[in-house]
C-alpha cells in the first residue's frame, strides 16, 4: 500500500521544499495543496480517513507548511479538529521549518551543555524559531531570556509560552540596541540568534566580550549573519572559547530531524508531530 | 507505462477523497487540478490524448468529480467534446460520488427486491444521488415516486429523466411534511433517502408504520440521520421486518464500485462512465 | 534517488501535453506548478537545490512551460538567476513547445538540404515557433527572410536575434499578401510557415508555382493549414518535387526531441536547454 502524504501548503504554491525531503523520506505520492485555509481542511482530512481500512491508516499523513506561522497554526487544530476518534492520521506541523530548525538549535546546544542548569538567551525571541526554541530550552529546565525588539511581544510569547512550560524560568526581554542585548545575555552560557534574516544581532567583538558564553548558535543564513564572527557552515566550531554554529550547521541538523519525523509519520496513524513532538525524535535520532 | 490519472475537480482544492481511491485501485500517478473550468478542458485533454500512441491510450484516463454536481456534468460534456474519434481516454464522471453512491444503493436493494416488479420511493429525489438512483430504478423497471419539496423541480428531473428511461415509470411528487412524505411511500417496496446532509425525512415510527415496506435506504451519514431507526452502519440489518442499509453500510459497497471503475478506465481507451455504465459495472462487481 | 521534475507552469493549470511527456521520458514524480509568476520563482528553486546534496542534484531539474512564451522566458531567467554557484539543477524551457518544435522543424530541413548554403524563408516569423526557426537557421549558416505582417515586428525580431546569430544572415520583411509572402520567398531553398493556427498563409497554387523551392514545412496543425496542398501527416512527402512537411510530421520528430531533453536534464545537474542547446540535443538524437 502506498505512503500517502498529503502537504497542506497555507502559500499559493505548495513549498518544493517540503516537497522533495517528503519523497527522499519514503513518501510514495504526496499530494501537495497550496493556498490551503482553515476551511478547506475538514473535507481534505476526511478524504485521507474515510478512504482507507482503519488498520491501513498508518499509511497515510499530513504535513501542515507554508512561510506563514500562525496561518499553519491554524491549519494544524483545524486538522486534527477534523478527526474522527480513531480514525484519524498522523500529522507534522513545521511551517518555514520553524519546529525543526528550533529543535536542531537545541539538540545542537545540548551536545554541549546541560540545559537544565544553565541560564538561556534567545534574541528574536518571539519569532517562529526563537519562541520555540525558548519553548524548547525551558521544557528542558534551563532559564530562558526571551529578547524582542517589543517588550510587550516578549510579554505575550512568555504568557503563551508558560501554558506549556514552567512560567517561571522565562523572562521577557525588551531590547533594541547592541548594548541591551549583550546585557540580557550577560550570564547565559547559551545563546541563540533567531532574528530576521539578513539583520546582525550582536557584532563579532560584542558577542566575545561575554565572559559567561560557552555555546553561540545563529539560524540566519542571510548575509549580515545574526551573529558577528560566527560562519553560516559552523557547525560546533570553536571560535576563541566559544562553540559556534552557523545557519547550514544547524540546518543539517534540522535535514537529519525533519527527514525523522516523516518516516515515523507512516508508522502509525497517531503522531502529532509539533514543536515538544519533533523535539522528542530530535533526541532520538 | 504508467497509468496516469487526470482528475479534473470543479472545487479550488482537488478531493483527497478521490485521489486516494484512485491511487489505491492501482493509478500510478494522478494528475490533480482544482478549480477547472470547461474553457480549460481542451487543453487538458488534447494534452492526454496527443501523448501517447493511440494503442497505448487506455494507460491515461480522466476522473471528473468536486462537490458541485452539475458543474462536474458541465466538464463531463466539455471532455467527451475535446477528443477527436479514436484518440480518445476513458473518463469516469462521480462528482460528490453521485454516481457511485445512486449505484450502490439500487444494487444494495436489488439483493432483496426484483425491482422490475416493485414501486420505490426516493426522498430527496431531485438531488445529485436522489436523481440517479431513481434513474437507475426505472431502467430496470420499477416505478418510481420522486418526491422532493419543490413539486416544480420533482417534474422537472422526471421530464430530464423521462429521455433516458421509460417516462411513465416516474410520477413527480412534492411533499414538505410527514404525512406527505408517507402518503407518498404508502405502496412502496422500497424507499430511498437521499435528502441534504443531517435532515431526518422521517421519524422511526413513521417508518416502521409503512406496511407494504421491504427495503430502507438511507444515504445519509450526518446525524440526524434521513429515516429514524436506521443506524448509519446497518448493512441489510433486518429491523421489524424491514431490511435497512445505512450510509455506511452503503458506503462499503460505493467504494468498491468506485474501485471497479477505476480499475477498468485502463482496461480500454473507450470507457465513458456516468450513471447508466458505473452501474453496470457495479452489477457485475 | 528518485527523478523529480519541477514543471512551472505560467498558465493557470500546468500543462497535461508536458506532464504526460515527463512521465513518459522517466520522471519518477512531477511536482506541477501552474500560475507561476518569477516573484515565485526563487522559494521554488531553492527548495530544489538545498534539499539535496550537491552530488545528487542531478536527480532533480525544472521545466518551464504554458502557453504564453515571452511569461515563460522571464520564469526562465528567474529560475538561473536563483541558483547559488555550484547549487543549481538543469532546467528546460519550452513554452507552447516553441523551442521543440522549431529545433524538430529545422532538423527536417537539414535531412534534405545543406542550410549553410541556401536561403531560407519563414513566415509567421516573428512568432514563437518562428522566430526560433529563424535563429536556427541562421546559426548553421542561411540566410532567413523572417516574414511577418508588420515589418515593425520582423525588425524587432531581427535586431534581437541578432545578439544571438550573424545578423547580417536575416532580413526583416513586412508582408500582408499572398503576392508579397511569395515574392519573400522567390529565391528560397526552404519555406516555413509557422503563422497563426487555422490561418492559410499561401494557397497550394502559390506554393508549387515557386520555381526554387525544394523543402517546404508547416507547423500549423488546425485547419486550414498554413500551406495549402501540404497534409498535416506529410514526413518527407515529396509533391509535385517539393518535399513537404506538416504540422503530424514535424510533431513526431518534436516529441522525440522533447523526451531526448527530459532525460538529458536528469543526466547532469547544469543543463540550461534553451533554443540552441535544445537544437544541439535534436541534431544528436
Amino acid at each position: 500500500m502506498k505512503k500517502l502524504l498529503i502537504q497542506l501548503d497555507t502559500d499559493p504554491l505548495p513549498s518544493t521544499f517540503d516537497r522533495v525531503v517528503a519523497s527522499d523520506a519514503g513518501a510514495d505520492e504526496i499530494f501537495a495543496y497550496g493556498g490551503v485555509t482553515p476551511q478547506a481542511v475538514t473535507a481534505l482530512v476526511h478524504g485521507a480517513i474515510f478512504t482507507r481500512k482503519a488498520s491501513e491508516l498508518h499509511n497515510t499523513a499530513v504535513f501542515v507548511g507554508g512561510s506563514e506561522v500562525e496561518a499553519g497554526e491554524a491549519i494544524y487544530r483545524a486538522v486534527r479538529k477534523a478527526f474522527f476518534g480513531p480514525l484519524r492520521v498522523s500529522v507534522m506541523m513545521d511551517s518555514n521549518g520553524s519546529n525543526t530548525t528550533a529543535a536542531a538549535a537545541v539538540v545542537s546546544a545540548a551536545k554541549h551543555l546541560d540545559l537544565s542548569q544553565i541560564t538561556a538567551t534567545v534574541l528574536g525571541g518571539t519569532g517562529p524559531v526563537g519562541s520555540r526554541a525558548a519553548q524548547l530550552l525551558a521544557s528542558l529546565g534551563a532559564r530562558v531570556n526571551v529578547v524582542s525588539r517589543s517588550e510587550e511581544k516578549a510579554k505575550a510569547v512568555c504568557e503563551r509560552l508558560g501554558k506549556e512550560v514552567d512560567a517561571s524560568l522565562l523572562t521577557p526581554v525588551g531590547a533594541t540596541t547592541t548594548e541591551a542585548y549583550l546585557e540580557s545575555a550577560r550570564d547565559s552560557k547559551l545563546l541563540v540568534s533567531a532574528g530576521a534574516a539578513g539583520v546582525e544581532m550582536l557584532p563579532a567583538e560584542g558577542l566575545f566580550s561575554l565572559k559567561s558564553l560557552s555555546v553561540a548558535i545563529d539560524v540566519n543564513a542571510v548575509p549580515p549573519l545574526g551573529l558577528g564572527g560566527i560562519e553560516v557552515m559552523d557547525k560546533g566550531k570553536d571560535r576563541g572559547g566559544v562553540i559556534c554554529y552557523g545557519a547550514i550547521g544547524v540546518g543539517g541538523t534540522k535535514m537529519k530531524i525533519h527527514h525523522a519525523c516523516l518516516r515515523k509519520l507512516f508508522e502509525a496513524n497517531t503522531h502529532e508531530f509539533d514543536t515538544q513532538a519533533i523535539f522528542a525524535v530530535a533526541r532520538e535520532s
